[in-house]
Protein backbone atom coordinates (compact mmCIF):
# COMPACT_ATOMS: atom_id res chain seq x y z
CA UNK A 1 0.00 0.00 0.00
CA UNK A 2 0.97 3.42 -0.94
CA UNK A 3 0.47 5.37 2.34
CA UNK A 4 0.14 9.58 2.52
CA UNK A 5 0.74 11.72 5.84
CA UNK A 6 1.55 15.05 6.99
CA UNK A 7 3.90 14.04 10.16
CA UNK A 8 3.41 17.48 11.43
CA UNK A 9 1.64 15.80 14.99
CA UNK A 10 2.65 12.46 14.43
CA UNK A 11 5.64 10.36 16.23
CA UNK A 12 7.17 9.23 13.13
CA UNK A 13 6.22 5.94 11.43
CA UNK A 14 7.37 3.25 13.73
CA UNK A 15 5.03 1.97 16.58
CA UNK A 16 5.28 3.94 19.85
CA UNK A 17 4.15 2.63 23.34
CA UNK A 18 2.50 5.80 24.08
CA UNK A 19 2.36 8.30 21.18
CA UNK A 20 0.70 8.26 17.90
CA UNK A 21 2.70 7.02 15.11
CA UNK A 22 1.97 5.98 11.32
CA UNK A 23 2.52 2.16 11.57
CA UNK A 24 0.89 2.09 15.05
CA UNK A 25 -2.50 3.76 13.81
CA UNK A 26 -2.57 1.65 10.63
CA UNK A 27 -1.95 -1.45 12.47
CA UNK A 28 -5.12 -0.57 14.94
CA UNK A 29 -7.36 0.21 12.12
CA UNK A 30 -6.38 -2.97 10.60
CA UNK A 31 -6.72 -5.11 13.40
CA UNK A 32 -10.27 -3.82 13.66
CA UNK A 33 -11.25 -4.44 10.48
CA UNK A 34 -9.85 -7.82 10.44
CA UNK A 35 -9.99 -8.84 14.21
CA UNK A 36 -6.60 -9.99 14.12
CA UNK A 37 -3.37 -8.02 15.28
CA UNK A 38 -1.42 -8.13 11.86
CA UNK A 39 2.01 -6.08 11.64
CA UNK A 40 2.54 -3.23 8.76
CA UNK A 41 6.31 -3.15 7.18
CA UNK A 42 7.41 -0.10 5.81
CA UNK A 43 9.90 0.83 3.46
CA UNK A 44 11.92 2.61 6.63
CA UNK A 45 11.15 4.55 9.45
CA UNK A 46 10.42 8.37 8.97
CA UNK A 47 10.88 10.70 12.25
CA UNK A 48 8.78 12.12 14.60
CA UNK A 49 7.31 15.45 11.86
CA UNK A 50 8.95 14.15 8.23
CA UNK A 51 5.83 14.16 6.15
CA UNK A 52 5.36 11.57 2.80
CA UNK A 53 3.64 11.68 -0.11
CA UNK A 54 4.50 8.23 -1.11
CA UNK A 55 6.00 6.04 1.79
CA UNK A 56 4.94 2.42 1.02
CA UNK A 57 4.03 -0.44 3.55
CA UNK A 58 3.20 -4.29 2.81
CA UNK A 59 1.48 -6.97 5.67
CA UNK A 60 0.45 -10.50 4.87
CA UNK A 61 -3.43 -11.04 4.95
CA UNK A 62 -5.48 -13.09 2.40
CA UNK A 63 -8.22 -13.08 1.01
CA UNK A 64 -8.45 -9.51 1.21
CA UNK A 65 -11.12 -7.22 -0.81
CA UNK A 66 -8.18 -4.84 -0.81
CA UNK A 67 -10.82 -1.56 -1.99
CA UNK A 68 -13.17 -2.39 1.08
CA UNK A 69 -9.96 -2.89 3.39
CA UNK A 70 -8.32 0.68 2.52
CA UNK A 71 -11.51 2.50 2.49
CA UNK A 72 -12.59 1.44 5.75
CA UNK A 73 -8.62 2.09 6.75
CA UNK A 74 -9.20 5.58 5.60
CA UNK A 75 -12.35 5.73 7.47
CA UNK A 76 -10.60 4.40 10.81
CA UNK A 77 -7.68 6.93 10.23
CA UNK A 78 -7.48 10.31 11.30
CA UNK A 79 -7.21 13.03 7.97
CA UNK A 80 -3.15 13.17 8.41
CA UNK A 81 -2.90 9.90 7.36
CA UNK A 82 -4.75 8.41 4.25
CA UNK A 83 -3.91 5.16 2.08
CA UNK A 84 -3.64 6.16 -1.08
CA UNK A 85 -3.67 2.77 -3.18
CA UNK A 86 -4.27 -0.90 -1.92
CA UNK A 87 -2.94 -3.84 -4.43
CA UNK A 88 -1.80 -7.37 -4.05
CA UNK A 89 1.81 -7.96 -4.44
CA UNK A 90 4.35 -11.19 -5.36
CA UNK A 91 5.24 -13.05 -2.23
CA UNK A 92 8.46 -12.22 -2.00
CA UNK A 93 7.94 -8.37 -1.92
CA UNK A 94 9.13 -6.70 1.33
CA UNK A 95 8.39 -2.85 1.50
CA UNK A 96 12.12 -2.76 3.37
CA UNK A 97 14.43 -5.06 1.70
CA UNK A 98 12.96 -4.95 -1.81
CA UNK A 99 13.34 -1.43 -1.55
CA UNK A 100 16.01 -0.56 -4.94
CA UNK A 101 15.22 3.47 -5.09
CA UNK A 102 14.38 6.26 -2.88
CA UNK A 103 12.96 9.79 -3.63
CA UNK A 104 12.94 12.53 -0.52
CA UNK A 105 12.55 16.25 -1.27
CA UNK A 106 13.42 18.68 1.61
CA UNK A 107 12.02 21.97 1.34
CA UNK A 108 13.42 25.44 2.52
CA UNK A 109 11.92 28.89 2.28
CA UNK A 110 14.23 31.98 2.65
CA UNK A 111 11.63 34.50 2.59
CA UNK A 112 11.31 36.51 5.14
CA UNK A 113 7.97 35.36 5.83
CA UNK A 114 6.48 31.35 5.23
CA UNK A 115 3.10 31.87 4.11
CA UNK A 116 0.83 30.15 6.86
CA UNK A 117 -0.26 27.66 4.82
CA UNK A 118 3.51 26.35 3.99
CA UNK A 119 3.92 26.75 7.49
CA UNK A 120 3.83 23.29 9.00
CA UNK A 121 6.02 22.08 5.09
CA UNK A 122 9.46 24.03 5.18
CA UNK A 123 12.35 24.90 6.92
CA UNK A 124 11.78 28.40 7.34
CA UNK A 125 15.66 29.93 6.89
CA UNK A 126 16.23 33.23 7.44
CA UNK A 127 20.05 33.68 6.15
CA UNK A 128 20.56 34.56 2.37
CA UNK A 129 21.13 31.29 0.41
CA UNK A 130 23.83 30.98 -2.53
CA UNK A 131 21.79 29.28 -4.63
CA UNK A 132 25.21 28.18 -7.25
CA UNK A 133 27.12 27.23 -4.66
CA UNK A 134 24.08 24.96 -3.22
CA UNK A 135 23.53 23.49 -6.17
CA UNK A 136 27.83 23.08 -6.62
CA UNK A 137 28.07 21.38 -3.19
CA UNK A 138 25.35 19.06 -3.89
CA UNK A 139 26.70 17.98 -7.06
CA UNK A 140 29.97 16.55 -4.79
CA UNK A 141 26.91 14.36 -2.91
CA UNK A 142 26.12 12.25 -6.24
CA UNK A 143 27.26 9.19 -6.32
CA UNK A 144 28.66 6.62 -4.76
CA UNK A 145 30.06 7.01 -1.01
CA UNK A 146 30.52 5.76 2.42
CA UNK A 147 28.29 8.30 4.24
CA UNK A 148 28.86 7.22 7.65
CA UNK A 149 29.67 11.04 8.57
CA UNK A 150 26.09 11.65 7.45
CA UNK A 151 24.30 9.31 9.44
CA UNK A 152 23.24 9.45 13.05
CA UNK A 153 23.74 6.32 15.34
CA UNK A 154 25.81 3.65 12.78
CA UNK A 155 24.10 0.41 12.74
CA UNK A 156 20.49 2.44 14.26
CA UNK A 157 18.42 0.19 11.39
CA UNK A 158 19.27 -3.48 12.07
CA UNK A 159 19.41 -3.80 8.20
CA UNK A 160 22.61 -1.67 7.45
CA UNK A 161 25.59 -3.88 6.78
CA UNK A 162 27.70 -1.37 5.88
CA UNK A 163 27.02 2.73 5.03
CA UNK A 164 27.91 2.76 1.33
CA UNK A 165 25.09 4.27 -0.39
CA UNK A 166 24.73 5.53 -4.13
CA UNK A 167 22.83 8.94 -4.62
CA UNK A 168 21.74 9.01 -8.49
CA UNK A 169 20.37 12.58 -7.79
CA UNK A 170 20.72 15.48 -5.87
CA UNK A 171 18.45 18.43 -7.92
CA UNK A 172 18.63 21.90 -6.47
CA UNK A 173 15.13 23.72 -7.65
CA UNK A 174 14.42 26.93 -6.64
CA UNK A 175 10.62 28.57 -6.70
CA UNK A 176 10.37 32.07 -5.89
CA UNK A 177 11.78 32.62 -2.69
CA UNK A 178 11.59 28.75 -1.90
CA UNK A 179 14.19 25.83 -2.61
CA UNK A 180 13.75 22.39 -3.19
CA UNK A 181 15.97 19.54 -2.99
CA UNK A 182 15.33 16.48 -4.46
CA UNK A 183 17.37 12.90 -3.30
CA UNK A 184 17.34 10.24 -5.78
CA UNK A 185 19.16 7.27 -4.50
CA UNK A 186 19.30 3.26 -3.90
CA UNK A 187 18.49 3.90 0.15
CA UNK A 188 18.91 6.19 2.84
CA UNK A 189 20.89 5.87 6.24
CA UNK A 190 19.30 7.17 9.53
CA UNK A 191 19.00 10.70 8.72
CA UNK A 192 21.14 11.09 5.97
CA UNK A 193 19.26 13.47 3.96
CA UNK A 194 18.74 15.63 6.79
CA UNK A 195 22.26 15.84 7.61
CA UNK A 196 23.37 16.48 3.97
CA UNK A 197 21.03 18.90 3.70
CA UNK A 198 22.42 20.68 7.29
CA UNK A 199 25.43 20.48 5.69
CA UNK A 200 24.95 21.67 2.43
CA UNK A 201 22.80 25.13 3.64
CA UNK A 202 25.88 25.48 6.00
CA UNK A 203 28.00 25.78 2.34
CA UNK A 204 25.59 27.74 1.12
CA UNK A 205 25.83 30.76 3.76
CA UNK A 206 29.49 30.71 4.07
CA UNK A 207 29.79 29.00 7.30
CA UNK A 208 31.47 26.25 5.63
CA UNK A 209 33.88 25.98 2.89
CA UNK A 210 32.71 23.47 0.26
CA UNK A 211 36.19 21.45 0.51
CA UNK A 212 35.35 20.08 3.52
CA UNK A 213 32.71 18.12 1.79
CA UNK A 214 35.56 15.62 0.81
CA UNK A 215 37.11 15.83 4.09
CA UNK A 216 34.03 15.38 6.37
CA UNK A 217 33.12 11.98 3.84
CA UNK A 218 36.90 10.82 4.33
CA UNK A 219 36.97 11.36 8.22
CA UNK A 220 33.56 9.28 9.02
CA UNK A 221 32.80 10.86 11.83
CA UNK A 222 29.25 12.50 12.11
CA UNK A 223 31.22 15.40 14.28
CA UNK A 224 32.56 16.78 11.11
CA UNK A 225 29.73 17.36 9.41
CA UNK A 226 26.31 19.94 10.64
CA UNK A 227 23.39 19.48 12.54
CA UNK A 228 20.40 18.01 10.92
CA UNK A 229 17.78 20.34 9.20
CA UNK A 230 14.58 20.08 11.15
CA UNK A 231 12.18 17.62 9.85
CA UNK A 232 9.55 19.48 8.73
CA UNK A 233 10.90 20.34 5.42
CA UNK A 234 11.43 16.38 4.59
CA UNK A 235 9.14 14.91 2.82
CA UNK A 236 9.15 10.71 1.75
CA UNK A 237 7.66 11.05 -2.23
CA UNK A 238 8.09 7.89 -3.63
CA UNK A 239 10.12 4.05 -2.83
CA UNK A 240 11.08 2.36 -6.32
CA UNK A 241 10.55 -1.09 -6.18
CA UNK A 242 11.35 -4.05 -8.90
CA UNK A 243 8.52 -4.37 -11.47
CA UNK A 244 8.16 -8.28 -10.93
CA UNK A 245 7.28 -7.89 -7.19
CA UNK A 246 4.63 -5.48 -7.49
CA UNK A 247 2.08 -7.79 -9.25
CA UNK A 248 0.98 -11.26 -7.26
CA UNK A 249 2.52 -13.74 -9.84
CA UNK B 1 -1.64 46.08 5.20
CA UNK B 2 -2.25 42.54 3.59
CA UNK B 3 -2.92 39.67 6.15
CA UNK B 4 -2.59 35.84 5.11
CA UNK B 5 -4.09 33.46 7.44
CA UNK B 6 -4.78 29.69 7.91
CA UNK B 7 -7.91 30.09 9.30
CA UNK B 8 -8.44 26.10 10.27
CA UNK B 9 -7.73 27.46 14.69
CA UNK B 10 -8.80 30.54 14.59
CA UNK B 11 -12.49 32.17 15.47
CA UNK B 12 -12.32 34.20 12.18
CA UNK B 13 -11.46 37.44 11.37
CA UNK B 14 -13.75 39.52 13.69
CA UNK B 15 -12.18 39.98 17.72
CA UNK B 16 -14.22 37.88 20.04
CA UNK B 17 -13.89 38.25 23.66
CA UNK B 18 -12.69 34.50 24.20
CA UNK B 19 -11.61 32.97 21.13
CA UNK B 20 -8.42 33.60 18.95
CA UNK B 21 -9.66 35.91 16.31
CA UNK B 22 -7.30 37.42 13.70
CA UNK B 23 -8.22 40.81 14.90
CA UNK B 24 -7.93 40.20 18.69
CA UNK B 25 -4.44 38.90 18.07
CA UNK B 26 -3.07 41.58 15.78
CA UNK B 27 -4.95 44.27 18.05
CA UNK B 28 -3.14 42.35 20.83
CA UNK B 29 0.04 42.50 19.22
CA UNK B 30 -0.31 46.17 18.16
CA UNK B 31 -0.24 47.01 21.37
CA UNK B 32 2.65 45.59 23.02
CA UNK B 33 4.53 47.52 19.88
CA UNK B 34 2.96 50.85 20.57
CA UNK B 35 1.96 50.65 24.14
CA UNK B 36 -1.40 52.14 22.66
CA UNK B 37 -5.10 50.49 21.88
CA UNK B 38 -5.28 50.73 18.44
CA UNK B 39 -8.38 49.73 16.52
CA UNK B 40 -7.29 47.39 13.60
CA UNK B 41 -10.36 47.68 10.49
CA UNK B 42 -10.27 44.73 8.36
CA UNK B 43 -12.40 44.99 4.70
CA UNK B 44 -14.39 42.81 5.74
CA UNK B 45 -14.94 39.64 8.71
CA UNK B 46 -14.13 36.51 7.58
CA UNK B 47 -15.92 33.11 9.55
CA UNK B 48 -13.99 31.04 11.68
CA UNK B 49 -12.09 28.30 9.10
CA UNK B 50 -12.34 30.96 6.41
CA UNK B 51 -8.61 31.52 4.76
CA UNK B 52 -7.03 34.45 3.59
CA UNK B 53 -3.94 34.78 1.22
CA UNK B 54 -5.15 38.76 0.60
CA UNK B 55 -7.40 40.34 3.76
CA UNK B 56 -6.34 43.67 3.96
CA UNK B 57 -6.77 46.04 7.42
CA UNK B 58 -6.10 49.17 8.07
CA UNK B 59 -5.09 51.41 11.65
CA UNK B 60 -4.34 54.66 12.42
CA UNK B 61 -1.04 55.72 14.26
CA UNK B 62 2.07 58.29 12.97
CA UNK B 63 4.43 58.29 13.10
CA UNK B 64 5.25 54.55 12.18
CA UNK B 65 8.33 52.72 11.26
CA UNK B 66 6.37 50.52 8.74
CA UNK B 67 8.95 47.31 8.31
CA UNK B 68 10.50 47.33 12.05
CA UNK B 69 6.61 47.28 13.34
CA UNK B 70 5.63 44.82 10.48
CA UNK B 71 8.58 42.79 11.18
CA UNK B 72 7.23 42.80 15.12
CA UNK B 73 4.22 41.96 14.33
CA UNK B 74 5.17 38.95 12.61
CA UNK B 75 7.25 38.20 15.32
CA UNK B 76 4.67 38.48 18.35
CA UNK B 77 1.60 36.96 16.09
CA UNK B 78 1.36 32.47 16.09
CA UNK B 79 2.70 31.66 12.51
CA UNK B 80 -1.00 30.90 11.21
CA UNK B 81 -1.11 34.62 10.80
CA UNK B 82 0.91 36.55 8.75
CA UNK B 83 1.90 40.34 7.49
CA UNK B 84 2.69 39.94 4.15
CA UNK B 85 3.32 43.97 3.95
CA UNK B 86 2.77 47.06 5.72
CA UNK B 87 2.84 50.59 3.67
CA UNK B 88 1.32 53.99 4.40
CA UNK B 89 -2.08 54.75 3.16
CA UNK B 90 -4.41 57.91 1.81
CA UNK B 91 -6.06 59.79 4.89
CA UNK B 92 -9.09 59.01 3.47
CA UNK B 93 -8.52 55.40 2.91
CA UNK B 94 -10.51 53.22 4.67
CA UNK B 95 -10.26 48.86 4.67
CA UNK B 96 -13.96 48.18 4.37
CA UNK B 97 -15.43 51.55 3.37
CA UNK B 98 -12.99 52.21 0.12
CA UNK B 99 -13.17 48.84 -0.84
CA UNK B 100 -14.52 48.51 -4.72
CA UNK B 101 -13.79 44.76 -5.32
CA UNK B 102 -13.19 41.45 -3.75
CA UNK B 103 -11.63 37.69 -4.80
CA UNK B 104 -12.72 34.93 -3.30
CA UNK B 105 -11.71 31.66 -4.39
CA UNK B 106 -13.85 28.22 -2.99
CA UNK B 107 -11.89 24.74 -3.36
CA UNK B 108 -13.55 21.40 -3.54
CA UNK B 109 -11.91 18.23 -3.65
CA UNK B 110 -14.19 15.38 -6.04
CA UNK B 111 -12.22 12.35 -5.11
CA UNK B 112 -12.17 10.11 -2.75
CA UNK B 113 -9.31 10.45 -0.74
CA UNK B 114 -8.06 14.38 0.17
CA UNK B 115 -4.11 14.53 0.71
CA UNK B 116 -3.51 15.22 3.92
CA UNK B 117 -1.64 18.25 3.33
CA UNK B 118 -4.80 19.50 1.17
CA UNK B 119 -7.56 18.31 4.11
CA UNK B 120 -7.55 22.08 6.23
CA UNK B 121 -8.06 24.15 2.69
CA UNK B 122 -10.65 21.63 0.40
CA UNK B 123 -14.48 20.62 1.18
CA UNK B 124 -14.36 17.01 0.39
CA UNK B 125 -17.55 16.59 -1.69
CA UNK B 126 -17.63 12.66 -2.31
CA UNK B 127 -20.79 12.96 -4.73
CA UNK B 128 -19.64 12.96 -8.37
CA UNK B 129 -20.53 16.58 -10.37
CA UNK B 130 -20.89 17.27 -13.23
CA UNK B 131 -18.35 20.33 -14.07
CA UNK B 132 -19.84 21.09 -16.88
CA UNK B 133 -23.33 21.87 -15.36
CA UNK B 134 -21.31 23.18 -12.49
CA UNK B 135 -20.01 25.79 -14.98
CA UNK B 136 -23.27 26.43 -16.72
CA UNK B 137 -24.99 27.34 -13.46
CA UNK B 138 -22.02 29.56 -11.95
CA UNK B 139 -22.98 32.07 -15.42
CA UNK B 140 -26.09 32.42 -13.67
CA UNK B 141 -24.46 34.34 -10.60
CA UNK B 142 -22.70 36.72 -13.01
CA UNK B 143 -23.99 40.22 -13.23
CA UNK B 144 -26.02 42.69 -11.05
CA UNK B 145 -28.03 41.22 -8.91
CA UNK B 146 -30.38 40.97 -5.44
CA UNK B 147 -28.61 38.39 -3.28
CA UNK B 148 -30.76 38.45 -0.82
CA UNK B 149 -31.44 34.96 -0.98
CA UNK B 150 -27.96 34.05 -0.98
CA UNK B 151 -27.34 36.35 2.17
CA UNK B 152 -27.40 34.83 5.60
CA UNK B 153 -29.10 37.22 8.54
CA UNK B 154 -29.84 40.27 6.43
CA UNK B 155 -28.62 43.33 7.81
CA UNK B 156 -25.68 41.85 9.67
CA UNK B 157 -22.92 43.80 8.25
CA UNK B 158 -24.14 47.80 9.42
CA UNK B 159 -22.96 48.88 6.63
CA UNK B 160 -24.76 47.30 4.28
CA UNK B 161 -28.14 49.46 2.70
CA UNK B 162 -28.93 46.85 0.49
CA UNK B 163 -28.81 43.42 -1.52
CA UNK B 164 -27.74 43.85 -4.66
CA UNK B 165 -24.33 43.34 -5.68
CA UNK B 166 -22.26 42.55 -9.06
CA UNK B 167 -20.48 39.32 -9.42
CA UNK B 168 -17.90 39.77 -12.33
CA UNK B 169 -16.20 36.41 -12.71
CA UNK B 170 -17.48 33.16 -10.98
CA UNK B 171 -14.97 30.87 -12.84
CA UNK B 172 -15.03 27.15 -12.63
CA UNK B 173 -11.61 25.49 -13.31
CA UNK B 174 -10.82 21.79 -13.06
CA UNK B 175 -7.28 20.84 -11.55
CA UNK B 176 -7.24 16.76 -11.82
CA UNK B 177 -10.39 15.42 -9.04
CA UNK B 178 -10.32 19.20 -7.81
CA UNK B 179 -12.67 21.93 -8.57
CA UNK B 180 -11.69 25.94 -7.95
CA UNK B 181 -14.84 28.76 -7.88
CA UNK B 182 -13.58 31.79 -8.33
CA UNK B 183 -15.47 34.72 -7.30
CA UNK B 184 -14.94 38.17 -8.26
CA UNK B 185 -17.00 41.23 -7.53
CA UNK B 186 -17.69 44.40 -6.07
CA UNK B 187 -18.28 42.89 -2.64
CA UNK B 188 -20.43 40.18 -0.99
CA UNK B 189 -23.24 40.09 1.70
CA UNK B 190 -22.63 37.91 4.59
CA UNK B 191 -21.91 33.90 3.42
CA UNK B 192 -22.79 34.97 0.05
CA UNK B 193 -19.40 32.96 -1.49
CA UNK B 194 -20.62 29.75 0.71
CA UNK B 195 -24.13 30.09 -0.07
CA UNK B 196 -23.89 30.56 -3.37
CA UNK B 197 -21.31 27.58 -3.83
CA UNK B 198 -23.95 25.40 -1.79
CA UNK B 199 -26.23 26.13 -4.54
CA UNK B 200 -23.87 25.51 -7.23
CA UNK B 201 -23.30 22.19 -5.71
CA UNK B 202 -26.55 20.98 -5.41
CA UNK B 203 -27.27 21.56 -8.64
CA UNK B 204 -23.93 20.27 -9.87
CA UNK B 205 -25.06 16.44 -8.13
CA UNK B 206 -28.43 17.16 -9.62
CA UNK B 207 -30.63 17.31 -6.22
CA UNK B 208 -31.79 20.99 -7.84
CA UNK B 209 -32.29 22.29 -10.92
CA UNK B 210 -30.51 25.00 -12.81
CA UNK B 211 -33.96 26.74 -13.58
CA UNK B 212 -34.30 27.12 -9.73
CA UNK B 213 -31.32 29.75 -9.40
CA UNK B 214 -33.96 32.46 -11.18
CA UNK B 215 -36.93 31.66 -8.67
CA UNK B 216 -34.41 31.81 -5.32
CA UNK B 217 -33.33 34.83 -6.70
CA UNK B 218 -36.97 36.37 -7.19
CA UNK B 219 -37.81 34.64 -4.06
CA UNK B 220 -35.24 36.84 -2.03
CA UNK B 221 -36.13 34.12 0.23
CA UNK B 222 -32.69 32.75 2.10
CA UNK B 223 -34.66 29.57 2.83
CA UNK B 224 -35.39 28.70 -0.85
CA UNK B 225 -31.62 28.39 -1.55
CA UNK B 226 -29.01 25.43 0.05
CA UNK B 227 -27.07 25.15 3.04
CA UNK B 228 -24.27 27.16 3.04
CA UNK B 229 -20.82 25.20 1.86
CA UNK B 230 -18.04 24.59 4.87
CA UNK B 231 -16.24 27.46 5.86
CA UNK B 232 -12.90 25.21 5.00
CA UNK B 233 -13.00 25.40 1.41
CA UNK B 234 -13.24 29.46 0.91
CA UNK B 235 -9.90 31.78 0.96
CA UNK B 236 -10.17 35.81 0.68
CA UNK B 237 -8.08 36.26 -2.13
CA UNK B 238 -7.43 39.97 -2.59
CA UNK B 239 -9.29 43.56 -1.92
CA UNK B 240 -9.72 45.87 -4.66
CA UNK B 241 -9.42 49.59 -3.77
CA UNK B 242 -8.70 52.85 -5.97
CA UNK B 243 -5.17 53.34 -7.14
CA UNK B 244 -5.37 56.84 -5.46
CA UNK B 245 -6.16 55.69 -2.04
CA UNK B 246 -2.89 53.26 -1.87
CA UNK B 247 -0.56 56.16 -1.02
CA UNK B 248 -0.21 59.06 1.25
CA UNK B 249 -0.62 61.61 -0.49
Amino acid sequence: MTVAYDGTDLAGWQIQPQDRSVQGMIEEALKIITKQAIRVIGSGRTDAGVHARGQVAHFRFSPLDHFKVCHSLNGLLPSSIRILEMAPAHPDFHAQLSAIGKEYHYHLCCSDIVLPFDRRYVWHFRHKIDIALLAEAARQFVGEHDFSAFSNAPGHGSHLKHYVRTLYRLDVIQEGKNVRLEFFGNGFLYKMVRNITGMLVAIAIGRRSIDDIQKVFASKDRRMAECAAPPEGLCLMRVVYPERLLSPS
